[in-house]
């Protein structure tokens, strides 16, 4: 069984792309980030999104509207961005106050700089196998795990847990594409699907995005599986200082030695998506330069 | 074994829609029925659109550009017509003449007149789930006969056979909708599926949308299947006029006695599509007038 290191893959990227930015000319790749308000963990994450821009060599427009704002000065603010050249990619952290119709602001993001990939062109674009489009960052870090990880999909069997328009329908998108590394069978199952084990044993590759704490137990996987966890669940743990441990949708004690590969939680999937948000950026500032 | 009657559902869709326009006040529901050129099949496909259309009460603007129009002049045509706000429908018929791209074409049609429902940004809506985004008419079809042949998708392994943009994909993201008469368990296959009869062995309900003639043979379905037969191939019949025969992706004469319900070709999935574009278009109207 071999543990796919997330961090080490997202590591990679970065490097990739902190070479690319250095290599062009000229004004370097920006990425405005819009976070409402205060919540402590929109702030860690903003961070988390500027300190690797900043290490790429990406330069972060810093926007911190109060809580207050209403939708019509959002999507006022969302226009200036679009409308600013040096603007390469958008990103309006979520989740937005109440009130704040959230859809119709990710909407209102030009679809070329939705770097998010939550626009329904985007989406669009996905289901077209167009490639000028931006993919949602967990799914394209999920292929990009697989792919480095050497797990070719083709031909294989690929199980997707979860419809989720963030996760389990582009993935299951992505997984079909008549390219390399995808062109494979999908099966998208769910909290309504009848005898779950008996469709997940047949996973050559299982994509668990069902948000159930350690849903997947062994007798649900054939031995030999690729098992990629997209769960971030916090699970009640006395012996934790914060009273809480972190694990994914699938019991990893159980079903881990059955793998053929396993991503982990923490560091696993969750580490790609700044990567993918800044690899989206990297695209969009190179699209942008083109057009 | 019961036969799925596409005319008959068809007829009832026709029927439906012709009271609903008969009971709006002002102007009618108007389609533009783009042709370019003289193909004998495309004029015999646009001809079929405009007598439903009569039937229901819905007019159609006919524009019949030759077949030297340039892509230019046809986006122009297409700009008149998305202006225009007495047209609530665009259909540009397909294939068009070699020169042109027809993707450009398609994109350029406004996505809320685009009754056809190829446009990136109605496809990204399928995917959202967004109910004011329009379905393209064949996969649209098949759901309307699965839902008025009573068959509920709950809960039940739906497989598609093919995974293409008009027909498998869209299929695939309707059946897994969380909504009454979706809510399917769905697995996409494909050219490059392995033991692809151990598959489609478990759908309870078959899709095949493969573009081979009697591609499905018994030893592929369960006893108790709903099929739905979308394709339509020639096969050389000497017996014929014609010196073919029309038949679908699945081997008939083997299946059916199996099935609990199966669409025969002709007479199944084809007929629905004309219906759908006349509710599709319907639709437009009823959103152009409430905008």
């Amino acid at each position: 069984m071999e543990i796919i290191d997330g961090n080490q893959v997202a590591a990679e990227i970065v490097a990739e792309l902190k070479a690319e930015v250095a290599g062009t000319a000229g004004r370097k790749p920006c990425i405005a980030l819009v976070r409402v308000g205060d919540d402590p963990a929109s702030i860690s994450y903003v961070k988390k999104k500027e300190k690797t821009a900043a290490d790429i060599g990406i330069e972060s427009r810093l926007i911190f509207p109060p809580v207050t704002i209403t939708q019509d000065e959002l999507c006022a603010l969302i226009d200036t961005l679009n409308a600013d050249a040096t603007v390469d990619g958008i990103l309006v952290q979520s989740p937005l106050p109440k009130g704040i119709n959230e859809v119709a602001v990710f909407r209102r993001i030009a679809a070329e700089k939705d770097v998010d990939g939550f626009h329904t062109l985007n989406l669009g674009k996905l289901a077209q196998e167009d490639e000028t489009g931006f993919v949602a960052c967990t799914p394209a870090g999920i292929m990009e795990l697989l792919q480095r990880a050497k797990v070719s999909l083709s031909g294989k069997h690929v199980v997707v847990l979860g419809r989720s328009l963030i996760v389990g329908k582009p993935a299951a998108l992505l997984a079909v594409q008549r390219k390399q590394w995808a062109n494979a069978t999908v099966t998208i199952c769910h909290s309504q699907t009848k005898d779950l084990p008996a469709i997940t044993r047949q996973a050559d590759v299982l994509i668990a995005a069902i948000g159930k704490a350690e849903f997947v137990t062994a007798d649900m996987v054939k031995p030999g599986v690729v098992v990629i966890d997209v769960g971030v669940n916090r699970v009640p743990d006395a012996t934790k200082k914060t009273g809480y441990r972190l694990t994914g949708d699938v019991h990893f004690p159980s079903v881990s030695p059955l793998c053929a590969k396993i991503t982990p939680v923490p560091g696993g999937v969750g580490p790609m998506t700044v990567a993918m948000l800044m690899k989206n950026t990297v695209k969009a500032f190179r699209q942008n330069r083109a057009s």
